[in-house]
């Protein structure tokens, strides 16, 4: 089994990552129901695709798979886990103290896949030192500090929109490698840094799409 | 210019539906950015797509934009809007009272799309009856009646993963016609309702994938 080189990553779209995303959650749900093995074609349907468009996107990384006897759920899922890079733990912190960051710091599905919130960051007097789930959110003038000391590498946006671009600078400037963005903004960050932006509309305008 | 007849929408995939989301998001900033045509190029540039894929999406609908002159920006805007089912206004609702609904409740995009929050609810007596942005959470008994008596059509599940299920299915039997799950926990409804999850992992995963 051969995991795609670095030189193939670049060419693997944004929805075909999101599938891989939900291909492997489908074969959790698989392996916790006591299934050993998976056609393409009902992966497929699970994920509401085609077993065309399962076999290409798993094609990228290599030969998964027998033909006749399908996919064998526990190392397919083990693959994509690595595929996806969530064999290793990510140190995390949010900036945004809000009722949008007190929701992730609670929600478990993060630290299931390897996503450690390490640290919450704001600039209100009134929050600042409030303890939430075992964090302390801390100042914002201790950010830089504590990204190094702690080797945090994710930044998560929930401030106000208003203060988002602010916020992505400090962070890149602070050496974060990737910014997950929950603000309503759109945000400039170089190249270099992986920027990826939430919102919480879309999956409401797709719901709108099909009732209409 | 022609929009697609009902018959066809059942053909659009959840991907493309996704990708309209964004066009419409970027023609809006390219609209109060004081611009009134862009090209196939443009646009696909900054959804990240290929030009090919933005007039594949764009031609389920009708011919939109000219060969040459490319989109005009304010009514391709509109057709998308109308497409996606946001020029009209949606009733929505919350079940569950916590971070992540009082997060929703205060996102202003939301509204900008035409949702319109008219009801939270909650079994814990303790947030029963706290006012939220001008609601008032409410005792989840009371779910039935109130959907009836304020024509509500859309649910929000934003409690735990164990109550999500027979959230899902009180809003069923209540004659909500579509859902949005955050929960983490895969929901069964009948056929005629749509649901659709959301999952806040996935983007953290995305940018996992682009790092590693």
């Amino acid at each position: 089994m051969r995991v795609g080189r670095p030189a193939d990553r670049a060419r693997i779209s944004d929805s075909s990552v999101r599938r891989l995303s939900g291909y492997y959650r489908i074969l959790g749900e698989l392996r916790e129901a006591g299934e050993t093995t998976v056609s393409s074609f009902g992966l497929a349907q699970r994920a509401g695709v085609t077993p065309a468009q399962v076999r290409k996107d798993l094609s990228f990384f290599g030969q998964f798979g027998k033909r006749g006897t399908g996919y064998a759920v526990a190392p397919l899922q083990g693959e994509i886990r690595s595929i996806l890079g969530l064999d290793r733990r990510w140190k995390v912190c949010l900036v945004g103290a809000g009722n949008l960051a007190h929701a992730l710091v609670a929600y478990k599905e993060f630290a299931r896949d390897g996503f450690e919130i390490m640290a919450v960051f704001d600039n209100d007097p009134a929050k600042i030192g409030q303890a939430w789930n075992g964090l302390r959110v801390e100042s914002v003038e201790s950010f830089p500090r504590e990204v190094r000391a702690k080797k945090i590498e994710i930044g998560i946006i929930t401030t106000p929109a208003s203060a988002a671009q602010e916020t992505a600078e400090l962070m890149v400037r602070s050496g974060l490698r990737g910014i997950l963005n929950f603000a309503p903004r759109k945000l400039f960050v170089p190249e270099r840094v992986n920027l990826r932006n939430v919102n919480l509309a879309i999956e409401l305008e797709s719901l709108s799409f099909a009732l209409k």
